[in-house]
């Protein structure tokens, strides 16, 4: 048999090109495994999950993790489901189980027990979620407000991004901790809606407005405590200048920033010394021994109903992939961005097995 | 009789004009008070403190500190003389005290006791070290070095600005402290010689040169643990560029970008997520309760020749001080920069009384 993977072969310059033809990616088709060998499993990809840090992985500079190689299958994690079991492994999988890995943009992977996780479906949980609420998305959104930007209650909040995969629950999680004020920003009057009417934002403010600076300013009486950043840029520079005292400036991501040759810098810069600001930079993997005791209280708020999910599933299989890609840097999501890649009707089919 | 001040009349656009006709400050001759209120203190400058910030204290930003307003004298630092003393304070000052005072650029002032501090002399020190090394010159290298930037032994250290008065200490106390490599950039060789030759820097890059990036890249074989800047710019996003994992980059000024109408951001700056810096402003009035310890242990570094002092002095009365603020961003010192006011004759003979 046959199968499909989305190989890597071009460097964006510097966006992403989406052609399968011409552009950043290509399909090509393989032989199915058909040895597993001792160690690993052969698994079906079902959902890949879809990130802003994918395009700092096709840049070839030192970063927390090495680049994505040209000429090889492209990063990225996803829901799958074992179809094959190594003989080491039997006591530990047997087909049908549900996986989350990194296997990477194909329709079949073969897959280490390292880089594999198990599912588990929480009360009132979906698969799904555990590559949002409850996978790296929802982990960054929490370690990042409370670890990193050690939010205390009483105090505001401001996020960017705030209707995306992560900036959406930190902003759950700030109101959940008592944050005194959790402001939005995102790029459309509908995204803005969304948190203030779905998610109990207290206010959201759409920076594609001429006077969104105003209106941060308005939603910012008592200035910034704590700033959750997922789109550097402007933004980040009009924050710097809404900064409190001893602000906490959270930088989970630059997606403003991502396609450009020459990334902006943050002009307002001097604010970090003269309100004291502390500015700091994380990778969720750094928190991994948490993870447990994180998610046992993130499923335990989205069993009570006071964590909400929400996700943008692009359908059309693999092949879909590029294209949803840009289409995140373009902001067409709201939460939790994936591609479907095996038909639903198959994943029902195995989920009965 | 008649005394001199110099006025702030003019907003820089955006740099200082030094020109006392047409430019940001000019000369106002007052006459010296008669009356001294119950409690203040006359005091007779002998020496400005020139510093980096001052620039900033011209911008009507929101900031740790509230603007100069136009028409009032320039505010600063000294070294002066009591020469009157009013009555509520008699049983703590008497005349011929000398002092460490936020006098302005004037002559003479009236100051209150709460912004007056005596200068006492360690063994081996000089009055006005209270201005450099023991001052808070000194003590702004000894918290953001060790409290902000929580250098560990064993670290590589990088220093910009590191003939100027705060990034010499700097460079020294992590010497002291057992940092593994300390590393300078400054604009001339002569400042790179002194630094190596002098101060025991292990390496020293004159950032004029055009090869300085390879320079700093070489000095820093095992990446950068802390950086205290004092430059911004280009040098700051070099370093952010050659951080090691976890470091912590110690914003203490940003010179090179306090006369720019728009001042550059750091570009590179996506370091900060993937090597989990942690960028921290401070201002040192924040640390005045450890100020007596930190005080203790500078003098007896001082004192054991382990911390060398190096002053800038400008001759030429309070007339030549905005030539010399000018001076101080074009970076002409070496050390730390005082204009002297008075006569050193006035003060040899008061300083027998």
């Amino acid at each position: 048999m046959t199968d499909k993977q989305i190989i890597y072969t071009t460097p964006p310059a510097p966006a992403i090109d989406p052609s399968l033809t011409s552009g950043t990616f290509r399909v090509r088709l393989v032989p199915r495994p058909v040895h597993i060998p001792a160690d690993k499993l052969l698994v079906r990809v079902h959902y890949l999950s879809l990130e802003p840090a994918m395009r700092q992985w096709l840049t070839a500079k030192r970063s927390y993790i090495a680049p994505v190689e040209e000429g090889t299958v492209m990063r990225g994690q996803s829901i799958a489901q074992v179809v094959g079991v190594g003989e080491d492994l039997t006591s530990q999988y047997k087909s049908g189980d549900w996986v989350v890995v990194y296997s990477g943009w194909q329709e079949y992977a073969l897959v280490g027990e390292r880089e594999t996780e198990k599912v588990t479906v929480p009360p009132g949980g979906r698969r799904t979620d555990a590559l949002s609420v409850l996978g790296t998305t929802g982990l960054t959104a929490y370690f990042g407000l409370l670890e990193v930007g050690k939010l205390k209650a009483g105090e505001t909040v401001v996020i960017s991004g705030a209707a995306g995969a992560t900036g959406m629950v930190a902003g759950q999680i700030a109101r959940i901790k008592g944050a005194k004020r959790v402001v939005g920003l995102a790029g459309s009057n509908e995204k803005c809606h969304f948190l203030v009417e779905e998610l109990g934002f207290d206010s959201a403010i759409n920076y594609k407005n001429t006077d969104w600076r105003k209106r941060l300013q308005e939603a910012t009486p008592e200035y910034i405590d704590v700033f959750f950043d997922n789109t550097g840029g402007d933004i980040l520079d009009a924050c710097l200048a809404r900064a409190a005292r001893d602000a906490r400036f959270v930088i989970c991501g630059a997606i403003s920033q991502y396609n450009a040759a020459r990334p902006q810098g943050p002009a307002n810069f001097m604010s970090i010394i003269s309100q004291r600001i502390t500015m700091k930079g994380f990778i969720v993997f750094d928190y991994i021994k948490n993870y447990p005791a994180a998610r046992k209280e993130l499923a335990s708020w989205l069993a009570e109903g006071k964590l909400k999910r929400k996700e943008h599933i692009v359908l059309g299989g693999l092949e879909a992939a590029p294209q949803a890609l840009v289409d995140l840097y373009a902001g067409a999501n709201i939460g939790k961005m994936m591609v479907q890649v095996a038909p639903v009707s198959e994943a029902l089919t195995k989920a009965k097995l």
